[in-house]
């Protein structure tokens, strides 16, 4: 057989040559450092027989972070070896550890174990160690491919691995890897042993995960780790991750008092503080007054519908995993709704419409209800409740892409404003072999084909995804990266021939005839519960002044000082803005630290200089740091923070 | 027996006489001239045996309107019998009309039928040229005492009757009244003769109503029927009619898109237009800005709860006909929230509280759902599903009466903006015989006392209710008049020291032990949709400026003075003014009467001359009519609007 080499040569090899047989042709001292390889650009090991004709690059310890997936995955099986010795140590049969998936993941791995006793967090040092011991032993990994029932024989007493042997297709090669006495069902690839494993590795966390995913099924441990190729990587991945833990809007929602979440009023349904409250406002009015501008009218609609609207819809049939279940009255069914897009297009059809109306821009800060599973929930970034900044824009043809067009502006505008410059966008097409979809062909295609030219219009990247589409539209999906690289899908466009056509409204055209309309569906904020739980994250909970619940501090030097304190926060709340005074026994310094640890941004200090001269000094958050004032005038200082927190600045 | 007169003379008479007996020992002329009397201030007619030592009054021509309970209820037997006639001249048996109940309301009286077909409203006049025959025929009323086998012999094809005789207490006599040959079972009392009724009377409606008011039962035609003594008292009331009918809220409703209510959504399940979402945020806007200056924080809270919470708070046992059934989520019910209370609670719990930091204010405009029977469903102002202007205040005992005043004055303040000023409170309090009421007698006497102390305070009038406390504590209501004269029950505000104890929610007073603090819970609007349901009927639709959901229309004289409107309007528009241009081919003055007709409260009119000068000519709605002003500078204008807009004037 032959392979060819990035450099062009070619390499004739016999039949079933691996990896290790293409380095050792072409060296001793390469076939020594070589840890894995590409094949056709596809990671694979040295043990695997390369396909005839590949174009083969092997990778070596110079470069080993090429093969990050490989040997996070062998690192998965090195830790699944010590977790089998860690339970042994303690008297436990090998047959007592049984084990589901462990594949590699972003940064690292899991595996999954069905344990005796659960591993607690403080284990993990000492698998770490053994881990390490292993790594000391230099073990060579194999590879052997086996018959379905030596593949059964393997793990006798192990009903997951037995499940997942099963489920493989005939056709399909049963291969196991080994090293040192640890077997696993395995497609590989791995590295040659290993002692030329990186030792940048972490145990990171452990946590419950149902076997294939599933709440039937039974519950597993998930042990999570990182590697990297080098200890410098691990260190910085391990401060990002410490940052994305200080972020974190669980962490700062409880700390700064925004929501709270409450399991005897209901899981994955949070509940508002006053100051999560304020901040949900503020971008609610910053929305509406943008939607003001550009024509939208408001709506508001009810928290259920009949089953019969939803029927109409196609809402009951095609998400019925997300729907809770139905709410009898008298002798009808009723339903949280999961969507407000029937409601609208009802409203729509409450009253005949002409050419001359459209488009009709109906928006509404709706609250959904979807179901979730347990598990899946998460603070406020994934959630059984949530309220949607929804509108639906119903447009003749001809201006479908003025009207696209204005949505992607105001949605880059919203993004803008939170400081999110990074922005780009996923375009969801149907994907051809799934019959999920309802409507036609031409339809869908005009449809897709209009949002890939207002997209090339504003120049932003996009991507397009094939089979992402909702089953009543193409749309477009905007996914925006933090300060920590993180990526996040935020709102949604979505362009529309369906649901018109179920619903069969229309307007009268130009020529007295009866016409579909278009239906626009978006979310510039997708949900006002996620997009505030990253905003959290984003922030780290420093909001700017415009958006904080608590946005002024005033703090009295001593006693004597609280009246005049008390003065200026009347004026300032009066203005509409949110001060405090802090008149706590606690020293001025403490007060400051105090008001600074509340990410209050901005603080008046009032002190005999002040008082007397209507003055304040100030210490405020400001780029890179603080910024303090001295002597400044009060009014001048009020007629400047309303002008900052009106304008958003 | 004796019987005293009004002048204090007694007069003797033989055991078991009537009113009539009475009157003829006065004298011949009064006995001609009587048509019911009072017997201990209560009415009663000449055939019934008078109470031994009654204190009677006899009612004559000279002042009927003194029986007007009396008279409509002989009329309600009138139109029974004029029905009968009607359809014994279509051929049907005498035995074909059932009937239900038919007492005299208010203005009238109505019937419940069970007829071979429905009648229609067309066939009301006919009934009522039969009515005036009876009348004509002058036929006597007569009243006789009968056993219950006579009783139920009497209607042997009705079970109706048959149903109320067997219903009658084994010691209450069974009464039978006849005119003619209509015989009805009833308490009475009736006029002397269907001669001496008043021919005042119209029949204005039909509709449908269950037997017994039971969904189940079958359901019956209702007549209804209005009376007076005089035709003048007749035609104000018809009058007042036409205007309530002209302001009543689902025609203006509809007429101003301000709401719907669509079938396939669900019955009692408003959909709030544009125009009316305007509106609705216009008065949450108002009330939150004097909520922010009163302390109050606002909280969002899920519109579904689990179940444990409304056992906990007590709802879902003291509420049960008014819950939705309950959704299964998982190994958990939950149900669409009939209150915010018990959300609020547990953020009130949701972090410990020392007394410094009480009166803890939570203010939520919180979408709630109660059942309501399908017949009682209203528009408006009778829904399943509502929005709630809610607020529970948290405050230590001493602090209650200045918290239960601010929310007093607050109430106060919010009527008088909409010009309701004339206000009554109900203070419902326990019914001491009756054992719903959850808590001890001690605080319920307490929090009584500081209810009425606080109205006191205020001064408004006001009325005590004994057994109209919530199951949770005792409540205010208000209760306004409108321009019609017609009271409604609004807002409630409701002192609480129960909740506080089931959920165990404390704070930390200053001798660092646990306390209970006391809730308030208060909505002066009550419900968004009732209020606006009123609102509309109050204002006949015709709001001020700062409420008006279509504030200006700009009305351009000639084609050539569009764009000159356009650009007004989009400077009102920038402004945050609700403005818009009637570009269509209509003239001039048909422009400004279709603005009017729209109850648009300002018209600008731009023509050549407006133009050229950078000015509008204005014609406003105004007190008693109407304003108008030419040559007004469109700055000025704007500045003007801007100002009565923001200032609510």
């Amino acid at each position: 057989m032959h392979v060819s080499l990035p450099d062009g040569k070619q390499l004739e090899l016999p039949q079933g040559a691996t990896a290790l047989d293409a380095a050792q042709a072409i060296g001793p001292r390469l076939a020594q450092d070589a840890l894995a390889a590409t094949a056709n650009g596809v990671l694979t090991d040295l043990f695997t027989p390369l396909p005839e004709g590949a174009e083969i690059s092997l990778i070596t310890k110079k470069n080993p972070g090429q093969a990050q997936s490989v040997f996070r995955h062998s690192l998965g099986h090195v830790m699944s070896q010590a977790v089998g010795e860690f339970y042994a140590a303690r008297g436990y049969p090998a047959e007592a550890i049984k084990r589901g998936v462990g594949p590699s993941i972003e940064n690292g791995w899991y595996q999954d174990f069905d344990l005796p006793e659960p591993l607690r967090e403080e284990d993990l040092p000492e698998i770490e160690k053994l881990m390490r011991d292993i790594i000391g032993r230099n073990l060579p990994f194999s590879r052997r491919e086996v018959s379905r029932a030596d593949g059964l024989a393997q793990f006798p007493g192990d009903p997951y691995k037995r499940e997942l042997i099963e489920g493989l297709p005939e056709n399909e090669p049963i291969t196991l890897y080994q090293q040192g006495d640890y077997v696993d069902l395995c497609r590989g690839p791995h590295f040659p042993s290993t002692g030329r494993l990186p030792t940048a590795f972490k145990l990171t966390s452990t946590s419950g995960a149902y076997w294939r995913g599933n709440e039937k099924n039974p519950i597993l441990q998930r042990v999570y780790g990182v590697a990297f190729a080098s200890q410098k990587e691990l260190d910085e991945y391990m401060e990002r991750l410490e940052e994305a833990k200080r972020r974190d809007h669980r962490k700062l929602g409880r700390e700064l008092e925004l929501f709270t979440i409450d399991p005897l009023v209901g899981k994955g349904l949070p509940l508002w503080l006053p100051n999560g409250t304020v901040l949900r406002e503020e971008l609610a009015a910053f929305l509406k007054e943008q939607q003001f501008q550009r024509g939208y009218q408001g709506v508001i609609t009810p928290n259920i519908g009949n089953l019969e609207l939803y029927k109409t819809s196609g809402h009951y049939q095609n998400y019925s995993d997300s729907n809770f279940s139905p709410i009898t009255v008298d002798d009808e069914q009723y339903m949280l709704k999961p969507m407000n897009c029937p409601h609208h297009v009802r409203i729509y059809d409450s009253k005949p419409r002409s050419y001359r109306d459209l488009p009709v821009r109906l928006a509404e800060f709706g609250t959904v209800y979807r179901y979730e599973q347990s598990g899946e929930l998460n603070g406020l970034t994934r959630v059984r409740g949530f309220t949607q900044d929804d509108a639906h824009i119903f447009c003749r043809p001809d201006q479908l892409k003025k009207e696209f067009l204005d949505v992607l502006d105001l949605t880059v505008l919203v993004l803008r404003t939170f400081g999110m410059n990074d922005v780009r966008f996923r375009v969801g097409t149907r994907d051809p072999e799934n019959d999920k979809y309802v409507g036609d062909a031409a339809n869908w295609q005009l449809a897709e084909d209009q949002i890939i030219q207002a997209v090339e219009e504003v120049g932003l990247p996009y991507s397009i995804e094939p089979g992402d589409a909702a089953f009543y539209g193409p749309k477009l999906d905007f996914v925006v990266k933090d300060v920590l690289g993180r990526e996040w899908q935020l709102g949604t466009i979505q362009v529309d021939y369906n649901l018109p056509e179920r619903f069969d409204i229309s307007y009268v055209g130009e020529d007295g005839q009866d016409h579909r309309p278009v239906m626009i569906h978006r979310a510039p904020f997708g949900s006002l519960e996620r997009f505030v739980g990253i905003l959290i994250e984003h922030y780290a909970g420093d909001f700017p002044l415009w958006l904080a619940p608590r946005q002024i501090a005033i703090v009295p030097i001593a006693d004597r000082h609280n009246a005049y304190a008390e003065e200026l926060r009347a004026e300032l709340h009066r203005a509409g803005l949110r001060a405090e005074v802090d008149d706590s026994s606690n020293r001025m310094q403490a007060k400051v630290r105090n008001a600074e640890l509340s990410k209050i941004p901005m603080i008046l200090v009032v002190g005999d200089k002040e008082q007397e001269a209507r003055q304040v000094s100030t210490r405020e958050r400001w780029p890179d740091g603080h910024r303090e004032r001295k002597g400044v005038s009060f009014d001048e200082l009020k007629a400047e923070l309303l002008e900052r927190y009106t304008s958003r600045s």
